[in-house]
């Protein structure tokens, strides 16, 4: 599409944050031409220094129509989505005519509901991509991240919350976890990440959970089995926020299975906060 | 001890709450002859209706000392138990002769916690006994309990939410979770069952989860190799009340694993709120 005539057209489904942004630049940057598909009420405004299509969720015919017109293959879906309600959805008729089982995809986890709105995608002829796959360099590293270097000690407690995570898997449940001195403090589920770290940030403030100084690992990864095209976990400068009020003593990412939002600021972020970020082997 | 020369001596070591008198009671209608430990400043002063000692936590020789007076040499540990910090401990010399690795116990979940524990009494020669070996009648029986039947999804979320528990075992974490059609809605860690239930609540109320009417159910169920001597779970009509808050339909427990305290109000509980408990196979 561009001078070039190399750069694949790429759609880019846009949930909350900045960090389909980051993505879209970065895809740009390895050669891509990103077209954003925002969602009304969840996509940054600023998703329209791009080409673009505003639809509202639901609206699945309007979204094809955009793609098709600009003959795209391929399509990322990036970012936080919350998840909608099926009251809340603008069904139009591309959408009825497209998925009539829709409505199943709203009992059970958000891999099913995920994995259901990628079939819709597939069957439409498109291929679903991960933002892993387009902007590969967003990926957390094995090793070390910033300047600060875990205790052999809460290497061993991210070790602990990798397996948990690991045996939670089959549940569809929830991405993150907190250990600290080998004991479980808290497992993440509906509530998602932010809640989860608030509420150790409020164990320890309250003192219902008593150590000297900063304790415990918070150790994200994917599922097991989780379809990383559709769901890849994502931190971000306000998850090392999140981690520091929880008075932890860092964070543990699966290397390769976790993208880092705004890395510089991360980084910077972690090391004023006096913690370790530590990419794990998943 | 008494006129019949039958009745065997029995020390309860009394945790918070109500519970622990409710299981004297009926260890004592078994024929047991209860002589109540209590703790200070989390044992209900209402012990002092049965023949007791008062101890502050750490007081190890002071309890032992009384125990051998009485020549008793069984002990049931009953009630909730708040996770001492080390320096809240008031050791004193009987604590430090009997157990010089103390320290060493803090580490880790709680059941390295009351193992521990239970290894002191039982280099004292005392055989650690349990609730339910003393007070069996207070046990969850398979089945429904009060008038309410669970719907046929009700009783999945249920074997969801069981075999997730089952999952977590090895990690010495919660005995609680949450799940609402076929989804893990909450998991239970340090913050304990009420807070737990506390946060359903907020999800439902801040319609962050969003669910027509009741939804979900709580499943309650000890780790698979949890020592249950030492540490079974417990519910009674507070957790009714929690569950009702929580939106939720229904409460499954781990039949012959759980216990339940007053049980006649639990139950009235459970239907005046319109909630199904049901004991299920563990």
């Amino acid at each position: 599409m561009n001078g070039a005539g190399e750069a694949r057209p790429l759609a880019i489904l846009c949930g909350g944050g900045g960090f389909p942004l980051e993505v879209a630049r970065v895809a740009r940057a390895n050669g891509r031409t990103p077209f954003i598909v925002g969602i009304v009420g969840s996509s940054d405004p600023a998703i329209e220094a791009f080409p673009h299509v505003w639809v509202h969720m639901g609206q699945v015919g309007k979204m094809f129509g955009a793609l098709e017109e600009r003959a795209i293959a391929e399509i990322a879906i990036v970012g936080a989505m919350t998840r909608p309600e099926f009251a809340d959805l603008r069904f139009d008729w591309g959408a009825l005519k497209r998925a009539p089982e829709l409505g199943q995809l709203f009992r059970g986890g958000d891999n099913r509901l995920l994995a259901g709105i990628a079939g819709i995608f597939e069957r439409e002829g498109l291929r679903v991509v991960g933002a892993h796959e387009i902007a590969p360099q967003l990926l957390a590293p094995l090793g070390p991240i910033g300047a600060r270097a875990a205790s052999s000690e809460a290497e061993a407690d991210a070790r602990v919350g990798a397996a948990l995570l690991s045996a939670l898997s089959p549940f569809d449940a929830g991405q993150g976890v907190v250990v600290a001195n080998a004991r479980v403090i808290a497992i993440e589920a509906a509530e998602g990440t932010d809640a989860m770290l608030a509420r150790v940030a409020d164990l320890r403030s309250s003192r219902r959970l008593r150590f000297q100084g900063p304790a415990g690992v918070f150790v994200k990864a994917p599922k097991r089995d989780q379809d990383l095209r559709l769901d890849m976990p994502a931190v971000g400068p306000k998850t090392i926020e999140a981690a520091s009020r929880a008075q932890l003593q860092g964070v543990a990412l699966a290397a390769g299975r976790v993208l880092v939002a705004d890395r510089r600021e991360f980084s910077r972020a972690a090391d004023e906060a006096g913690l370790f970020v530590l990419g794990v082997a998943p």
